[in-house]
């Protein structure tokens, strides 16, 4: 006779043996994920990756590698997660407050990776020696380290993270530039596999640096990130980098604000005037001076950055002062009085008319100068970066080119994916009143199958639908089938467990309806939402399929004969 | 026309573009693992894995991964590499050297996981709570960190590597004890897939503790590790562990050594006495006394122990002192004076004829005191151990029995693989003067194609041959045929490249023998070695396979006609 087996019960200890409707109502999608046993905080930042929160990760991680390997045509290594000081010295990035320090019993000193443009660079100098030896690109997957002052948002923001970074090695700009743009469009493949809205913006190139850089964003309300799109032509950019112009030109009527700052040699005072009721946007404010700007003082008060000024300038009468105006302002904005005594007017610049705060709704696009603008909130999961020789030049990575001379440093790009935070984010995006909702490509299960009194009629139907949908669906199913529950739980509870996990089709076998079989999908149709309703029309009486659509609780429903499960089953996911 | 794709050109960077016999012949295996590209060193003990390295490592953990969830019944989950002061003091594990320690921004301490006890012990905790909710077993394959001092032997002894490690828990002895068993099986199963030879042999707990354990280990003459086994009995151990008995009665009449410890309480001055030309086994003393020695005396001189029990005991003339006799000791030995001056015969006692020193070949099996000893040196790869409540009581993990109770701890086994250590031990195991031989089950690739001109008919030729073996292979080779080289290369540095990274089977496309096409094989056959030869026996005259026997450099050559390559590579891999 068949037994539910003792030995898999140990799996259900991960899950929870109840929950409330207000749990799944009331807590945080990142603390549901702990109560429904994906993940457990061990300390603040820090996970343990719990069975089925290992799963969706797993199944995240190779759907990233297929495409990496593939379409990315890139290299799969894994290094070191240690890294050593000089490696970090030599490009000016050891002192980052965020870097994880250690040292060794002989005081060495190390740091944990928190990303491998370093060590990567340092190893590839080992193979790549000619023009020949290149385009390549690498990528590992393996877990980063940063010491987040505040980790929060669970998976989010975590102080120990799963990253997917790759690295591109290019002996010229254009190759350079080509396999950046093969790693973009390998990204939107990525993102599309899993069937989530999401959006690339131009962004910033922060601490790593480089010539322009690209970040993918999943939309959603709870994201810690502001993205502005224009309605006309569709642009759209991280706030950091979206440049608008006013409604109306220079209406602007009321008080001004001004950061003060000095161009690298501190000979030139620039007073950046704008809006008090506006954030001076420092990556705009960069671009306007072409970057000549002392990035030290960049957190400082003006009143230092005029004390430095006036400390490093022998005679300040002859000094220069350039006045930078945010395009809102005109003359009859209230400007404040100027604090230097003396001056000579001769030595004063202006630039005028340009855009220098934050961009808001309803402003005019920077770049169309047509369209209105919309902002909306996300959460950053990718940020491909084209870094030029940033990392190369300090680490004197140079290659023999087709005229055989060997003076031309190599041309990098990089390429990364929080991969833990993207599970945090996709939970954050599918969440809803009854649990999560993940895409079929990255959930702990594809199907569950649930059954009424576990006795010896359910477990054998059970076991002829699980060997039917092994053998003959055709989307390989061998790890994607959840038929063992607690054997406490009721029929019921079974099923609202299976839809709290989030898996997208519960298969319920009840005797009553036997031999048809009940399908609730819980899976998102992100995308094509209509492409199984045709499937529904072209096959539904061939195969005796009925659609009875959504319950009160909002869950579609199907009846369907066993013998047609694997059939429409295969056909449903294919939306999910 | 079909074309050497640019794109995976790329791949050949990490292959050696040339190597000398020397080179194969002089290097370490760790060296070699270097220079034909499997790994990379960054520091001392840290190592990047490059492509050929990782394919292995990844072959191996899936292999591994397979044991563990179909006969071990175990869960992975996977920890984060950062654990928390205060559970390695809980433990009373933070004061070892050799954890990688390290402070956060906030000055909050931590160490790196050189193993989990504490962190999975801390984590299940929280899910088991009644008897019902075990005998479970949870297993992660994770980087552990270890500042070993001298780190040594490439991947033999690193400071970061990556492990298997597995935990069970159970409500009774009973239940620990049968898991353990479970997972003894498990692992012998697991080194039987990689058709490797192996023994296991119990051993001393050490650092980890817990009630007895048991080590596996690889026979190689390079190996740190001693083993004795008995020519009768067969028992295996290492020599910690291995009682034995010597070939002549009490015949010793040279010098005896001493060595002094104290009972736990102080109150017995313990006299170890033994062959001057042997050395003390400390775990076979302890069993001796039943573990009631104080352990902190184990490292100091004999004066010091006898200083704390002169301070220790009041009335030296009335506390007690106990001589051990190792068996190979007689009344004509040569014994040293006794130091003290005071005491009472009447408190002296005696334990004679006990084994207290490490076994020696020849000397006589002291299990069933028959068959005499042999040594051999081995590399460990695995450990288990039953742990009782090592860890559960100081972490306080109790549960609900049976009777409702919640007053007894859990028990627990831990199980290891070294499995990053397992590849380089595999490594020198089958390496020879031609370079690796892997197993087919770690090998980057099973199968290489190899052809000489770079023309289109040899292109067409591998494109057949390739698609002939994804199509029709039983044995799944999507992942394991090597057929792109560097372009320059000639078909004879192919095949050498192919043998010298230790792939199975070099499939040797040349225009002479067209349609016929010649395989070597350089996998080694451990285990049965004439199954292949019976296959050829039975079906040779059908698919008119010859076996051209070995060449001179000792390698086995094969011809057969295309059309049954597939059949004859699926026989010859069986056995590798």
């Amino acid at each position: 006779m068949l037994k539910f087996s003792t030995l898999s019960r140990s799996c259900h200890i991960f899950h929870p043996k109840s929950f409330s409707d207000s749990t799944l109502k009331s807590e945080t999608t990142q603390e549901l994920l702990q109560t429904l046993g994906f993940i457990k905080r061990s300390q603040a930042g820090l996970f343990q990756w719990l069975p089925l929160g290992l799963r969706s990760l797993n199944k995240l991680t190779g759907a990233i590698r297929n495409r990496m390997d593939n379409d990315g045509k890139a290299i799969e290594v894994s290094l070191s997660a240690i890294s050593s000081k000089s490696l970090w010295q030599t490009t000016g990035r050891w002192n980052n407050s965020e870097l994880f320090k250690l040292k060794d019993s002989k005081g060495k000193q190390y740091c944990l990776t928190a990303t491998c443009e370093e060590d990567i660079t340092d190893l590839m100098k080992n193979y790549i020696t000619s023009y020949k030896d290149m385009p390549i690109t690498v990528y590992q997957m393996t877990r980063k380290y940063r010491d987040e002052i505040r980790p929060r948002g669970g998976l989010l923001r975590g102080r120990e993270f799963l990253m997917k970074d790759a690295y591109s090695f290019a002996s010229n700009k254009e190759d350079a530039f080509a396999t950046f743009q093969k790693l973009d469009d390998t990204y939107n493949k990525i993102f599309k596999d899993l069937k989530i809205p999401f959006v690339s913006a131009w962004a910033d190139s922060g601490d790593i640096g480089g010539e322009f850089s690209k970040e993918f964003h999943l939309i959603h309300e709870s994201g810690e990130d502001t993205l502005m799109s224009c309605k006309h032509c569709g642009d759209v950019s991280t706030l950091e980098m979206f440049q608008s112009y006013p409604e109306k030109d220079g209406r602007y009527m009321g008080d001004v604000s001004y950061k003060y700052a000095l161009t690298k040699d501190h000979s030139t005072l620039i007073c950046f005037y704008f809006p008090k009721d506006r954030q001076l946007n420092w990556n705009l404010a960069l671009n306007v001076m072409e970057k000549d700007i002392d990035p030290t003082l960049r957190n400082k008060s003006n009143d230092h950055v005029l004390e430095v000024y006036q400390n490093d300038n022998e005679d300040i009468m002859f000094s220069k002062i350039l006045r930078v105006m945010d395009c809102r302002l005109n003359s009859k904005s209230n400007f404040p009085d100027f604090p230097l005594k003396k001056y000579l007017k001769n030595n004063f610049g202006q630039i005028d008319d340009v855009s220098i705060v934050d961009a808001q709704e309803n402003e005019i696009c920077g770049k169309c100068e047509e369209g209105s603008l919309q902002s909306f909130k996300s959460i950053e999961v990718g940020h491909i970066f084209l870094l030029g020789n940033k990392y190369t030049r300090p680490l004197n990575v140079k290659f023999v080119d087709k005229e055989n001379k060997n003076d031309s440093f190599v041309h990098m790009g990089c390429y990364g994916i929080g991969v833990s935070r993207l599970v945090g984010a996709v939970a954050e995006l599918g969440r809803d009143a009854h649990g999560f909702r993940w895409p079929a490509i990255m959930a702990p299960y594809k199907v569950s199958i649930c059954t009424g009194p576990n006795n010896e009629e359910s477990l054998q139907r059970i076991k002829q639908i699980k060997s039917d949908l092994l053998e003959n669906s055709t989307l390989h199913l061998q790890n994607d089938i959840l038929n063992q529950f607690n054997e406490k739980l009721g029929i019921g509870a079974k099923i609202k467990l299976s839809h709290a996990l989030g898996i997208p089709l519960c298969v319920i076998v009840g005797p009553k309806s036997w031999p048809n079989v009940e399908i609730e999908a819980r899976g998102i149709r992100w995308g094509k939402k209509d492409q199984w309703k045709k499937e529904l029309e072209r096959r539904g009486q061939d195969l005796n399929w009925k659609c009875t659509t959504e319950n009160e609780d909002g869950i579609e429903k199907h009846l369907v004969p066993v013998e047609h499960l694997t059939e429409v089953i295969d056909m449903l996911l294919k939306d999910m």
